[in-house]
């Protein structure tokens, strides 16, 4: 019997993902069954369940998946220094996300805002997926406050507020962006990017 | 027999709406069954099914609320005019949402950040409650809208951004910090408002 390829079993391995987010996308964890996933990547179950026991296992990978894209989406946006205006970050995370960068093949592209809140709902009742999104969160939180930090050395931004504050408040818009995407449709990034431009517009100095 | 009250009927049915809202804040709708719902509401199966034919309209009826008192939330959050700075309204609709005002029972206070994002999820997979959520963003955008377009003719914001992408942007600040809240835990909504008030004082005018 011949061998079968590394390669080969990777490809297998990221068509199942792949067809398993699609489903996941349209109708959430819950909703799909095997079957549907079965009959969306055209496969025998006997082929699925060689690569992943059951639908908890494909979960936990597609989970995985996303929660990594979207750490590394934030982290590589703040890489440089000194860094660019929040409406350019922004706009660069949520470009990596929605597609341009398929760094895996499940969770970017049009389908990433349908499966991130999606993720969001199943970290709440699955402990061990909820510490893996904390800990991601706290290395971008990390990342961000040291951006909002710069930002405030270079008196580019009032510095008697938190930088934390502020930096949860950037990551929170590019999440509440993310959730409109997947509930109202596709908007062009420059939304929100144009939406940042306009508060950063506002000049509010601190009081007295 | 002794006619039953409308208070009593009415009462009867928050009493079930609240009990069906915390078991669904804890374990999402899916993972919860009508048997979790009894046991928390403590009334047989026959009480509960006389207002409730069962758990998707419970759940629809939930979902209802939720949105109900988000949308109201960000409509009473702007009916002042000249409206307030952004870092205000956002405030005041996180706090009606979080607790303050406890306009409807189940909708509001520290467990609603786990409904909402339970509420989105749901949404994509039921096309009534869906519409109900497009209705409700749309009456909260057009009056959004509003509000950017009176900061801008105040010369308080550059007006050479459209006013529906600066507020589609605060309101996804209020959605992504809710996210956070539903994620991570309880955190003041200073922190928002911090956020907002350090973009804000950025001062980057339009180019050239």
């Amino acid at each position: 019997m011949a061998r079968v390829s590394q390669q080969h079993l990777d490809a297998r391995r990221r068509q199942i993902l792949d067809g398993a987010a699609r489903c996941f996308a349209r109708n959430g964890f819950h909703a799909t069954s095997m079957q549907d996933v079965l009959r969306e990547v055209d496969l025998s179950a006997g082929a699925v369940y060689r690569y992943f026991s059951g639908k908890e296992e494909l979960i936990g990978a597609i989970v995985t998946e996303v929660l990594d894209t979207v750490r590394e989406a934030f982290e590589e946006a703040v890489r440089l220094s000194p860094p660019d205006p929040p409406d350019v970050l922004v706009g660069e995370v949520m470009g990596r996300v929605l597609g341009g960068e398929r760094v895996r093949g499940t969770a970017a592209g049009k389908d990433a805002p349908r499966l991130i809140i999606q993720v969001w709902t199943e970290t709440l009742r699955n402990e061990s997926l909820s510490e893996l999104m904390r800990t991601g969160y706290e290395t971008v939180r990390v990342a961000w406050v040291k951006v909002v930090e710069a930002y405030q050395a270079a008196g580019l931004m009032r510095d008697d507020i938190p930088a934390e504050h502020v930096a949860r408040t950037m990551i929170a818009t590019a999440q509440g962006f993310a959730a409109q995407q997947a509930l109202f449709g596709e908007a062009p990034v420059e939304v929100l990017q144009n939406g940042l431009r306009g508060l950063m517009s506002m000049g509010v100095q601190k009081p007295g």
